[in-house]
């Protein structure tokens, strides 16, 4: 098959919907982006990449930072951390309340905002240095050393993540926070404004099509079986309330970012990194989204 | 690989939870079952099939018949169905109203109970003979004319079925149950009370693999793409709230019914089937959903 | 006091605001009433009564007739009703199935529509004809033998009454229905379909006020602490979701129905039924809810 | 009618009680308490009062609180207070987030937790020195310059109060806190900390029974109609989720706090004050609940 055709042909059809969706607005750093760059990278574990458009230039990777901390988690305590948050979909908002208010302070699944402060909490039980480590750990699976935290995004972040607040509060109420409250949001919010391309992305997702080993380089990150059961999260909470839609229209487990992108992966095979800032009512980027079901359809290759 | 021998392994290693489970209670047809049963069907495209255990006896098939009422309705009125259910995971128990009452009467996706009366409405406005179109369609499909509907679980269904009535009025009192409710009722019943063997069911299941054509005599069923989206939501949605966790240690798309059967698929491979009558808290067979977590770790097949 | 020239004041004052509200809709009897019709009764234990305005044409009580079934009910059973249905406000709409669907189907008040038709089947339980028992408890009560149910009201409800259905169901499923639903559910469409006028409500409305004896021939309804509990249910769940504001800008225990009427008692002094047939959004009549504050602030009469 | 022997009366039927109910146990102030208190004092507008038991042993009034912080803001501000806080029953339990997700952050009443916490941040915006003017105004009202806050109660609170963090960061991403969070909360634990006898509760409530205006000096605190809306709003939302129980069983507009302090009123007439550290299931004083429903009975005085 064509590959690099196929992203070209991708970027021809999605172009046309650029300023259908709106950029996230909630921090000046996301709300001033030029909303029209478009990027598209698709890596095979057996080493060929195709890449059309954006792919070089960082992007603020949001909630796509979710799998690399659960990843790092899993290393660091194993199955110790299913006993802290939830593998099931949420069927609500990524930040809802309500849940843990019923279910006692146990988050439905890491890839929402409340998991996610569950993972932040055990790398700082776990870490010496969980900011620093946790970026050498990106790098290093990413293989590039110019990853960085973007520090104004991140106070960004923090100046308006009342909402995360409240949830880390909440869970401290019932215990399952076991840090400063302070210490878990402002790794949080750190690790939500790393910047990395599509580049990157394609690059770091290789382990999860590669029964959690570096292909480069064979370095065993997780086991095989912990790497089916990150593919089965990501498969049914990878997108906020939109997991069904994502998993019917494009078929792949995978993670979005309101920065704008998204990254999916076939087991075995390969993994697709996209990025388009615009974003749809969900809080998934439109071109993204677009371009990835294109990519199914187009190449055949999809779980289903 | 020699799946006959690792289905008979699997036999020997579950058989030991026998007794842990419990069986359904709402009836006195399902109450009363042997609870020593348990039978595996594997069966590939190629037409090539294992089978251990009690795999030729009949069992109430529950809810896996919303995965044919569904496949039915969709190849009536194709994509309309979707204006009229939802195709996200619920996160709740499947007989929930309170979704409903958030949402306006569109139930959230075609496997909570709550949808799939919504896909017997559909087939009641499209089919002349509901009851006896379904009946064919699965005879059909799972080359076995002797399938027939039990009618005295069906009586007992209805007896019992106040919660089914509650969401059929509540989803007429936003417009979105179209014919009388006892009709939609009586169908709902019919179809959770069909009687089928995991050779009916493995057979029929074919289809969901082999791009939604029938792999004895070629006939399509459903398109391809209609069939990705099914494989989509058996993967998000088809274990009621524990989907997530059945995605996580099975890891292949299928649909479990409180009969104690589970069907799933690796599309484009096999499809398997499992009976056991005991069920876990959360509804779902306790043997079955064991063999199969055994089955894709012995033979390293999932979709992750 | 000038009792007569109050209500006369309040009349003019009220009346600018005919065509705020909106006639209910929901069945065709109700949506073409005239909206123009205003009336307000005032009767005080000693025999005394006020009429302003349109106070003896009848209009369908609706929810008011919660309250006479309710006190029915107690007359019948006493405290056995508690065991059935709550006492606290339910904080949400008067037709929520979220509540019961949390609380095992027992309805948080004997004034939402679940715990009418709980009140419902308690009587359907207790007498040899229940329709007709319960009218005649109406007339006695009202000093009317005229009192009648519009049948045409009655069959329209029914027609449109899918969510009471999906609440009797819902309740039938938790095992707090012992009837038939159909016979539950007629009895209630019935109810709320009697037409009563300001006259007749203030008239039977007197026994609220007086300690559960009918002023004229001092026929002992209910008992001293009976009257006092059903005065406070009407203080703090008499209004839907407004029982607050209700509860706040009139200061009277009381009743509202979509009909458009009110009736409010003052312990130990009087009665005061208003009917005005436009309704703000919550579902009381804008002039009423209007009137009654009026009166209150003018007469300086209220329980707080 | 001889109020002391009453009273005396009313000690001797609720102390068979204690042991029922358990002690507040989220922080150590409360747990270690002696269980045995039990006081109740009754006092009239015109001066006279009763007191049997531990009336003047100052114990944390904890919620009660809320209404002389309301009392405060509505003074300072007049309606404002109705645009940051709602006046409906919640029928939820009173620390809920659930509610104010859905409702965009307005709290359901000023007495849950939420809308105390939104008073917390009117006092503060309209304050100098908050701690110390609201000390004041409760000294002043209740005619007692020795009232003060337990600082080490207040930091116990503090210590313990992530649920309250919890809602004041969920607020404050509403937009409905404008001042910083830690000052809102700050105010709060020591508003809750006050400690005062049921001598000093009963003054300080005389000014709702008596349209606002201190009996003795005359002064007055908030006009006529503002004294009603603070008596319904006790009556409808002053008993956590158990309002609706106490308005059945009590009859009286009032307030409870989890120090075991209950306090109502009978407008025109008296207010009355109880104390026993125990609780309900519901955190309502299992003494005092029982004390004041014998009151009314005994006395014949309610508003119903």
């Amino acid at each position: 098959m064509n590959y690099k055709k196929i992203l070209e042909e991708i970027k021809i059809e999605v172009e046309p919907l650029i300023g259908i969706g709106k950029l996230a607005d909630y921090i000046p750093e996301l709300a001033n982006i030029n909303p029209n760059h478009f990027g598209i990278e698709l890596r095979f574990i057996d080493g060929a990449s195709y890449a059309v458009g954006d792919t070089n230039i960082p992007f603020s990777i949001q909630s796509i930072s979710k799998v690399f901390t659960l990843t790092l988690a899993i290393k660091l305590i194993g199955n110790e951390v299913w006993k802290r948050v939830s593998v099931e979909p949420s069927g609500n908002a990524f930040n809802s309340l309500v849940q843990l208010e019923h279910e006692n302070g146990i988050p439905r699944n890491p890839f929402i905002n409340a998991g996610a402060l569950v993972i932040s909490d055990i790398l700082i039980s776990q870490l010496d240095h969980p900011k620093h480590q946790l970026l050498e750990f990106i790098k290093n699976i990413s293989n590039n050393q110019n990853i960085d935290i973007n520090k104004k995004v991140a106070q960004s972040e923090k100046e308006n993540g009342y909402r995360n607040a409240a949830l880390a509060n909440m869970m401290k109420s019932f215990g399952n926070i076991k840090n400063d409250i302070n210490e878990v949001l402002d790794l949080y919010f750190c690790m939500c404004s790393i910047e990395m391309t599509c580049s990157d992305l394609s690059e770091a997702f290789l382990l999860y099509c590669n029964h959690g080993i570096l292909p480069k380089g064979n370095e065993e990150i997780i086991s095989l079986s912990q790497t089916k059961r990150l593919n089965a999260l990501m498969q049914t909470c990878g997108f906020y309330d939109e997991a069904g839609e994502f998993s019917f229209t494009v078929g792949l487990p995978g993670k979005s970012g309101v920065g704008g992108g998204i990254v999916a992966v076939l087991p075995g095979k390969f993994s697709i990194a996209s990025w388009s800032p615009e974003l749809n009512a969900k809080g998934n980027s439109v071109l993204s989204m677009k371009a990835l079901e294109l990519f199914t359809t187009k190449s055949g290759l999809s779980v289903f």
